[in-house]
């Protein structure tokens, strides 16, 4: 069994993980990436560098890929490419091409962060209030419903890109941009979760949920976390996925308030901070694997052991201009 | 031979080459760190966790862990560390503990990014202009001297915390305090090479200098470095060394401008980005624990490959709370 990989970028782990796991059945991990420096693509089977996902060949070469390495299912590791593969995926899998990937509805909910607050509100589960319209704003912080300091963020996008913390009106209208591209959220003051959950590509359950407070980020992402178990967050999670129906690997952000967790963002697509679920024991890769072979998975959720910290620590690879070049084939 | 590597922080790369090289020898590596989850402590023979820098028994407790593991020499690994171990080398070195930094005045001069520039000019090194003074900073811009947009950095300090780039004299007086902590250069346009040097303790020669140009930063950091090999800097190098007297481990920041390579930062201990010039074979670490045996090391500067490209990505540990407390001896 062969997988491709799509944007594998910095997701040196994964690829790892991937390449062990898929090696105990005598299948290979193919990753790909536009960026020939890309770390993950050096710690695959085989590697290709590709045009950027904008290009209108992507999908092509996509396809000339699966046929040249046989590949029996395709994943993405970024949120832009979960839309274009979601909306491929028919077409794609057609030519026998299987996609990892949730529903064009569920990505595009997921992407857009109004759409996942109105999704959210709509099925009575507990969301940030989420603003779209500066006079909406305005009127709220007026009536007292929203209070300074605000976050205001991309509506699209992940990681921490273009994030502002607001501290007044005048911030506030220097920043604001009347275009639809920008939300104001409440700043949450509560201690930040993230959630590691794989949807069982046969029985659609939420079979693994691993859950892990954050205790230091660095450059937009989780540098250390605690594992936690919490059945009222396993709760939650699993309510979410049986009214969104996503599949496959999910990574859900969380604030745990005085009123209780709060969800944040829902991304479709393995978390950056996986790893810790992964060295927990929680292993989505082989269960995925078992899902392409037919096979559905039992349900272990909160089956891991409280207090296990991951920290994240840099290593570096030499590359010369050979192996920029050639695919490690 | 041991050796105690004080502020050990994210330097697991370093720690791990200090474990291979002192390995060969039956030597041990001993990292410590004020947090118990940095990540370099795990990856070390042994660890202890000890105080801030700034707690007063300090310096007590580093003393009693070189007698503890028989500690032929110390090292830090950041920048206000490097200040307190010069003050108190003569006292600790009768004490029998080597301490691998250099004397206090190069320690200050580096430290101080004023004093820098000022030893530099007193030189005749190239230098990136440094003013201290706001009445001088407005003079220089009436004048035409200095354009935006400017830098604004901490006079003290590394890394890129708290640096501001400002485009008007309205950003500047907003960000600018008086108090003598600040200090404002030209923003320079040009490549940014990072240079790894090792000054023999022995024959005080620069006897490894490797350079790379940085490619992509992340989080102050470089994280992808292309190797280049350039007699212009090797001698300008050498002539900064000869006339500064560093010894050990250096770290040097330079642009490329028209007019050629500036001197833009000096950290007199192994920098971040020490593991390019490791992994293309330029061994410190090696040709440290020599020096510790008495022996001096040949002048090797420039023996590498130009146009290795070293890329940086993230590995994970998971720690239970049995690791984080138990000195791994």
């Amino acid at each position: 069994m062969n997988i491709l990989l799509c944007s594998a970028g910095r997701r040196v782990k994964l690829v790892r993980y991937f390449k062990e796991e898929l090696g105990k059945i005598g299948g290979k991990i193919i990753a790909i990436d536009c960026d020939p420096s890309a770390p993950a693509l050096h710690f695959a089977d085989c590697f290709e560098v590709v045009p950027r996902i904008t290009d209108p060949t992507y999908l092509e070469q996509i396809k000339y890929l699966c046929k040249k390495y046989e590949i029996n299912a395709v994943l993405s590791l970024i949120d832009p490419e979960l839309s274009l593969l979601a909306e491929a995926k028919d077409a794609l899998e057609k030519e026998q091409i299987k996609i990892i990937v949730s529903n064009k509805d569920v990505v595009e909910i997921c992407f857009d962060k109004h759409r996942t607050y109105k999704f959210l509100l709509q099925h009575q589960l507990p969301a940030i209030p989420t603003y779209l319209n500066l006079n909406e704003i305005e009127a709220a912080i007026y009536n007292n419903i929203l209070q300074f300091p605000l976050i205001l963020k991309p509506r699209m996008g992940s990681a921490s890109i273009g994030i502002a913390i607001i501290h007044s009106m005048a911030e506030l209208q220097a920043l604001w941009k009347d275009d639809g591209s920008l939300i104001v959220q409440p700043f949450m003051e509560g201690l930040e979760y993230g959630v590691d959950c794989y949807v069982d590509l046969i029985n659609f359950q939420p079979v693994n949920i691993f859950s892990k407070k954050k205790i230091r980020m660095r450059a937009g992402e989780t540098d250390k976390s605690v594992a936690i178990s919490d059945d009222s967050l396993f709760l939650l999670i699993d309510k979410l996925v049986k009214v969104l129906g996503p599949i496959g690997p999910i990574d859900i952000d969380c604030f745990k308030t005085k009123k209780g967790f709060v969800i944040s963002e829902i991304n479709p697509r393995f978390g950056g901070g996986y790893p810790h679920a992964h060295e927990a024991g929680q292993n989505f890769v082989r269960n995925l694997i078992r899902n392409l072979e037919g096979i559905s998975n039992k349900t272990e959720i909160g089956n891991y052991s409280e207090g296990s910290t991951m920290i994240k620590f840099d290593d570096v690879i030499l590359l010369n201009s050979h192996s920029f070049k050639k695919v490690k084939v």
